[in-house]
Order: structure tokens, then sequence, then C-alpha cells
């Protein structure tokens, strides 16, 4: 019998990578990435610096290109591969990231008028432009649908679907009137891959609409007319315009067309899966179950959990979402995160840029801050230099730093900056378990999980938990493969292809029990700034903070 | 009739400066510096980073090298200048730094048995190696003697005189029992040159004694026996050994004795002023009067302002003294101060070595912060890296920044850095006016106030105040110049001799009223976070400052 392969499509904030994986063992047969050719880096930008779109054009472009590209890479690589071992396919995009489409389902930035108009195409993740529409949108929620707010976490994000329409419709009422329905990224890619963007034969993924757009089958779908014709009456409408037909990963959305088959090699007729999010196929790839804590670990984090849909789970304050079969169909898939962590990083190595003898690099600065012991310093950060998005749910926070001398060194800011990052984390974990969702593993994945033993090391310490690392290093991609071998039915289930298809790193960071004390008592601190500047509740005085980290650091140096 | 000059000599941390001045103009006629030869920069240190001692030799040799170099001068750069031309002297220290002497009033350190014990030497300003001590004198004072910390700003410092020589009696007894008595350097050297030094002959000034020593006219003079021996039965021995001609500037302690005529050219006889500390006498050379503060903007500053002896004047919490004379004749010397400035910004420059296309010099900091306005930012800082003086008198208290997004830059840092020792400046202003002690004008001098101009208009802007700077690049050596001036009869009194030898620069900087408006909000800001972590008191929740901050930031940004 000769091997399977699943395609996995990762679409990022700046590039579009496919990667071929065996579906029996998960071994990685071939990939390439492609850069968008749109924009800055692929985003277009303006003034204002809230705006963040992408044109749609990358995206089907980028399929093409990257299909090819991994395909040829994966000949060169396996012995005997052929395109024709090829089974199915998955995607998983960045998101919210919606676009609006015509009556076909066609993006209407694919039409002459509105090429060129960043409203008619993808409204990246990272745009903010619809702040008040978001802030109008959790009001009035608060008000009449105090529901729709307890599962994603009691804060409608600017971040997200019903945030940037409603933008669309007061910024440029010329492309909402135009459009006759809106579809996000991870819905739009499969679709297009499998000819099945108009209305009627459309099928869109539970991630998307689940964690963005406050779908949920207890309130019968989408948030009603009546909530919608609230902020305004022609969202009201386009309600029974959006696609109700709303899956978990398990699904095929359709088989890929034989056009798609000729631009890339691939054979004809092969399932591709509901499309999910990065962070939801990665945990995916990261072998998530009930238990597991994934953690996927870039400029920001992604920290994602599943739940038995059997049982009972209390909604939990400060979470992204909580949605049914958005990770793993069976299961209510729970979405955390932090708004900055290898970003706050790299704001100190790239904009501070401090310099020892030479300028630091990431890797002098881990070296270095490495050499110090917990609260040695006398330092502690707030990790907001972007906000807070899990428990806060707040963008307008900021960073902050406390404790320096007239001594304090680079690598001590780098230190502590690492640390409070930890601390943001277990601040995500605790929250989980106090309300009922116990953490018995912790699975790091990304960038900062491969390269940084250090920053794996404070986080053992910081959290006393060993840290485990996932195998793959692309992680959201392996994911996208999963969905596409389950779909092409190489595995029964998700539990038998994470089972033969994930892995984790032999290294697991193990806590130390010193600096774990130590931890402990700076996270009182840290707690105490965090709900000082955080919440309204808060009720105190800070006298004691600079006392004690002075004291701690005066037992540590002695 | 031929000019007259007057010398001041300024004894600094590193080295001392001999300044040859006309009486009748103020005119610089001839100065020299020279660099201590003991111990690293002028300063003993050891393991202990509390340490920092002086050896006493380098003050007489100082003295000599200076006088000498600096006649040499003005010979050079004033035609006909002769040094028979010169009338009277005048001497300024660092404070407190005390001395151990034996019966004859010649320090310890000059003998052989006690010549490399550090314990003999002079106990410079900043050595804390007393700070149990200062905590105990501290918590005695508050049961049974409140007036004495009334009038040193409720907390004594481990920098002051009977913390030094308690810790002295403790950790060093043998240097202890061989002193007779203690000198402060303001004190031991206008005694070395009139051969005044015994105890029937010396006379010592009430700059040190009131605002070091707990010396008080109200109560009798030094803390009395009793309180001493509370603290150590030795101590209360000590007192009766202590000088108790304690005089103010306008008094002669001596006359050059033929043998320093003889090492340094001047003509024997003239009279020697009282000594008193750089910053007080820094305060005269600025022309300080009723109604002015006078800043002494260095790492650290001194605040200066002076009140008639005539009007009641309340109990000022938060300042380091207030002392009858101490800075002029007839008048309360009030002095307040920051822990650090200079040395704030030189650790960002030096530590952190922040790097744009290459290393930022401060020059570079202070050209690029200029280009933001106020609020741009969004960052607040707290000047804390070396604790709080004046108010909080608090060095265990540390700095803190908050604002930071994933875009700040170093010139905003560096700027929230000023704006941080701006407010902390203001926080001076508004205590001495929340006492009655109305603050007409601010003069600034040192070399921070001469060579930021960027600083400078800060200092405007957040107080709403026109900052004049002083005209003299030497105002401590200057206000030296003068009380050698006044004892020698130049002048009637100080208020002539300051308005004939004291000037302003022309440029004075003007609060700009935009940004000031802006800043009378932040200062809110600064005073929230000042209280919440700098005073048991304070009660209440950080969640707007943040958001304030950023709500600020759009406005300027708009």
């Amino acid at each position: 019998m000769s091997a399977k392969y699943a395609i996995g499509l990762d679409y990022g904030t700046n590039s579009v990578r496919a990667l071929i994986v065996n579906t029996a063992s998960g071994a990685e047969a071939g990939t390439a990435v492609w850069n968008y050719e749109h924009g800055t880096m692929g985003v277009i930008l303006a003034r204002d610096p809230h705006l963040a779109r992408q044109h749609p054009a990358d995206y089907v472009k980028g399929a093409e290109v990257t299909i090819v590209k991994a395909l040829a890479d994966a000949k060169k690589k396996v012995r005997g591969f052929k395109p024709e071992q090829v089974v199915g396919i998955g995607v998983d995009t960045t998101g919210s990231t919606p676009l609006p489409v015509d009556r076909n389902g066609q993006p209407l930035a694919f039409s002459k008028k509105f090429a060129k108009n960043p409203a008619a195409m993808a409204w990246l993740w990272k745009d903010h432009t619809g702040v008040a529409e978001a802030a109008e949108i959790t009001e009035l929620a608060k008000k009449i649908r105090p529901q729709f707010l307890a599962k994603c976490g009691g804060t409608y994000s600017s971040e997200w679907f019903w945030s940037k329409i409603w933008h669309c419709r007061r910024a440029a009422p010329e492309v909402f009137d135009a459009a006759h329905s809106w579809v996000e990224l991870a819905d739009y890619v499969p679709a297009a891959l499998t000819g099945t963007e108009a209305p009627d034969k459309l099928t869109v993924g539970i991630c998307a609409a689940g964690h963005k757009a406050m779908f949920n089958e207890t309130w019968g779908g989408y948030p009603d007319a009546e909530f919608l014709s609230h902020l305004d009456p022609k969202l009201g409408d386009l309600r029974k315009r959006l696609c109700a037909r709303v899956q978990s990963i398990d699904t095929t959305v359709g088989l890929l067309t034989p056009e798609w088959a000729k631009k890339t090699g691939l054979p004809a007729g092969i399932p591709v899966a509901v499309g999910a999010f990065d962070a939801h196929l990665g945990a995916v790839g990261c072998g998530i179950q009930p238990g597991a804590l994934v953690k996927i670990i870039g400029t920001s984090t992604c920290d994602i959990a599943v739940w038995p849909n059997t049982e009972n789970l209390a909604d939990i304050p400060g979470l992204c979402g909580i949605v049914n079969g958005s990770v793993l169909p069976g299961f209510f898939g729970l979405e955390a995160g932090q708004s900055a962590v290898g970003d706050i990083f790299n704001w100190f190595v790239n904009y501070i840029k401090p310099a020892g003898k030479k300028a630091y690099s990431h890797a002098d600065l881990d070296h270095e801050a490495a050499k110090l012991k917990a609260g040695e310093s006398g330092l502690l950060a707030l990790d907001w230099n972007n906000g807070n998005r899990t428990i806060l749910v707040d963008q307008r926070l900021t960073g902050l730093l406390a404790g320096q001398t007239l001594y304090t060194t680079p690598p001590e800011i780098y230190r502590a900056l690492v640390e409070a990052t930890a601390f943001g984390a277990l601040t995500i974990i605790n929250r989980f378990e106090e309300y009922g969702v116990k953490i018995e593993q912790v699975v790091n994945c990304g960038g900062i999980a491969e390269k940084s033993p250090f920053t794996m090391q404070i986080y053992a310490d910081v959290t006393g938990r060993p840290m485990k690392v996932s195998r793959s290093a692309q992680t959201c991609a392996l994911g996208s493969a999963i969905a596409g071998a389950v779909v092409a039915r190489a595995h029964p289930n998700y539990a038998a292809a994470q089972k033969a298809m994930t892995g984790l790193r032999p290294k697991i960071y193990k806590p130390n029990p010193q600096a774990h004390e130590i931890y402990k008592e700076l996270y009182v601190l840290y707690r105490t700034l965090h709900d000082a500047f955080g919440t309204r509740e808060w009720n105190g005085n800070l006298f004691e903070v600079m006392k004690k980290l002075i004291e701690i650091r005066g037992k540590i140096r002695k």
C-alpha cells in the first residue's frame, strides 16, 4: 500500500505556507512559503494606523504557488513521491479576517470597480478601525443580550466580524451596499478551491462563526435580526444572507475542482475540509486533548484548550471564546491569549536597541538574562505593550516596568519582560482552573518555544509546571493537513489522526523549585499591579510593592 | 582704588576647586581644580557598596594646590592681578561628611596608627553604612523627641552625622574610642586654614550642624544627652565634646595663618568665613532671596529657599531641613531635593545604551526628544531610580515607567524620564507653597541647567513657571567667595554682596501654554502613581491611569 499524504494550507499575516504531510506518520514531505504581493509585507496600510487590509488575489495566487512548490519539494525529498498520493486538503487562516463578496460569492475586490478600494478587500485580523463599533456592540449586548458576551469573554472586540462589517457600513457605505454577503478568509479559501463560493453551495466553519461572529446554536445561530437591527437595520438585513451551513472541521466543504487540479498538479476531486483559524488547527497539530493547554507562542499567543461537549462548562470570563466544535468535533473549543509576547521582546531589541559592547541580539539577551536569578534584578513588568487579551480583554492598557535603579541593565529588563509574559501565561492557566478546566499539561509551539530554551525555562519556573514543546515546527499547517487527512478518511477520527501524526520533542523544561518559590512571591506582586491597573474593582495601596521587590532582591543577592 | 578679590574653595565628591572672584563685579578672575589622590576618583570604597570615605589629607593638599594654581591663573588672565588683592576666603563642601579628630582637632587619619583605617577617615555624604542606625534614630525620636524630626522632614537619614558616628561606634569601636570629637568637613577646612582646629578655638557652621546633626537653638543646641544616651551612652558623652560655637556664614572663624600664607602666596591674616554645604553656598552664588527657589541640578538636585526668621514658618514635612541661618544670616534656610536627576539620564544613556542608527548620546536624545510634544508618547515615569528625597523621604523606592507600546522609542522614554524629574521638581515647589512659602521665581544652576535647554524648557512647561539660569557656572565656589568677601567687609551684608557679585543669564525659559495644559493633566496622573506607590495612606484604583495616558496621546496625535 503506497503512502498517503494530506496538504495543509496555512494563511499567515505576511505569507501563506503549504505543507505536505504523511498521514500515517506525520512526517513532513515538502513545504513552500509565498509572501503576499500586495501592500507592505502583504498588508495594505493607510494613514490611519488602525487600518490593515489584504487583497484577496493574494490568497488565490498563494494557494497555487505554494502547492506547486511544495509538491516539487516533496518530489525532491521523498523518493517516489507522487502528487496523486495527496488525499485531502485542510486550510487554516488568520481571523477574524472577513471580506465582502458579491451574489456569486466572489470577492468584491475582484471587480474592476473595487479592485483598489481597501474597504472591499479582506479586513485583516489586526484591523482596529471598528473600535467605536465594538464598544457599541458590547454596550448593546450588555443591555439586551448578555448571553452573547458570556461566550466571548465579556467584551466584543474591534478585531471581530461584526465590528468590521458595521464600520464598513458607516465608513464605506458604497462597499457595504455592493456586498451581497461577507465571508471569513478561513471559509473563502476552501470554497474557492472547491468552487463552492456561491451562497447555495457554501459551507462555513464553526471556528470563525462561533469565536468572532457570535454564532451559537443555543440562540439559533448568528445574533438575532432584532439585535443586529438595533445596531443598524442593514445589519439586520444582512443576517439572512450569511451562510447558515456552519460545520466543524471534520466536514468536507467540497472537492477540489478540475481547474485547481490542473493549476496545481493535485488530483481533482480530493476533499477539502472546513477551514478554521490558525491557532485552532495549530492546537490540533500539537495533539490537543482534554487536560492539555496548547500555547502557540509567536508575536502574540493563542492558548487553546478543549472540554467534552457532553459535560457542563461554566462561562469563563476573559476568554476569547467558548465554541462547540471550534477545535475538535465533540468538544468545546476554549480560546484565550496574550496580546503580545514575542512582540514585546522584539520591541526591546528593535526599538530600544539596547547596546552592550555591541548591539544586543535576542540570543545575546537570552544568554545574559539566563545568568540572572529569579528576583535578583528587583524588576517587575506588566506584559501589556499591546493591551491585554485574556483575562482583562482590554486593549487600552500599556506596558509598565517598575523597580529600576541607577544600575539596571538591559539583560535585567529583558528578563523582566520575559517573566511578565510568563506571569500573564500563569494568569490564563489559573483562570481556566478557577472555572473547573483542569490543566494537566502544557504544550508549547511556535518560534519562541523552539528557539528560546531560556524563555521556556522561565515559563516552567514561573508556572511551576513542566513545559513541553510540540515536535513539528509548523503546527498550524500540520493541523490543517490533519483536517485534510480526516475528511479524506485516512483516519477514522481526530484522536486517531492526532495520535499518528503529532508528537512532542524529547526535551521537557522542568521547573526549578527554588526559582519557583521566588516567582510565587513575585506573582503576588504582579497580580497586585495587574489588578490595580487592569480592573475597576481593585481598591488598595501599592506602598509595599517596591519595598517587597527590594526585599526579594536583597534576599537573592545576599 | 585697586580691585579686591575673594577666594571660594569648593570641595566636591571627586575634586576641589578654587575660584578667585572680583568682589565688586563677581567677575571670575582665575580658577583651578584638583582631583583627590586617594581611592577611586577620590573615594575610598570597600566590598560593602554602602561604604564611601575620603582621606582628609586630600582636603589639605587640595587647598594648597588649587589656591596656588588659581592665583597663577588669575595673574595670567587679569592684567596687574596680585595675590595681595585677595581679601577673604570662603569654603563650601559636601555634607554630611564628618571626620573623627583627636584632642587637638587633628584628623585621626593623620596619625600613623589610623592612616589606613577607613573608619578614621571622612565619612563621605553618600556613605550609607549607617542605614540601621538612621532607622533607630528615627524610631526613638518619633517616640520621645518628635520635634527633632519635624525640622528634618520626618526621617533621619543614613547620610547624616549621628547615623555615621553611631555606626562607627558599633562597627569600629577602636576608632570611636580614639576620637576626641567629630567635625564636619565644612568646618574642618576653615579651621585648618586658620589654625583654629583645637576645641578651645574651633567655630563651626550652623549649616551642617542644623541640617545634619539636629542642632537647633529652640531645644538648646545638639540633641540632649538623654536622647543620645538612649541610643548609646558613649554618644551621650560625646555631646559635651562637640563644638558649641555654632555660627552662620557671616562669621569669621579665624585669620589665614602665616604658614598657609607662605604655602599659597596669599596674604597672611585675611579672614576665613564659617564653612557651609555646597548647595547652600551655591544658592548664595545664585543670588538667593526670599521668594526664590534655587535648584542646583546635577546628578541629584538640591532645592534651596529662605524665609525671614522674624516670621512664622510651619514645619514642612518631607524637607531635608529647616535651619535658622543655614543659607543666609537672618533667614531660615529650607533645603529640599531630588535623589536622582542627571543620574537617571546617565543611567539610560550609559546602562541601557539605547541605539538609533548609532548609539545615542545625551545630546542626541535631547535633540530627538525636543521634537516630541507633551503627552504624545503616552508614557509616564516616576523619577525614583535612586529613591525619593523630597517629599517622601524614602530610599526604598524605585523607578517606574508606564505606557509602553510596541512602538515606544528611546527618545520617548528619555523625554518621559526628564518629565518625571520635572514632575518631581513641581511636587517640591507645591510642597513649599502648601506650607505658605510662596515661590515667586525659580533660578537653576549646575551642569544640566547650563547644558540642556531641552530640560529647562520641559521644567518651564511642566511647572508653568519661567526657568531662570544663574550666570555663573560655578555657583558653589562663587557663593563661598561671597562669604569670603562678606567677612572681609568688602560688602556690608549678603544682600549687597549678592547684588554686586551674582546675576542671571539673559535666556529665560518661558512656559509654553499648550504644553503646560497637557502637563497639568499628566501631573494629576503622576501624583496618582506617586501617592499610590509612595504613601501608606493612599487608597484607590489605577484603572484610569493607562486609559488617560492613551486618551491624551490620542488628543495630541490627532
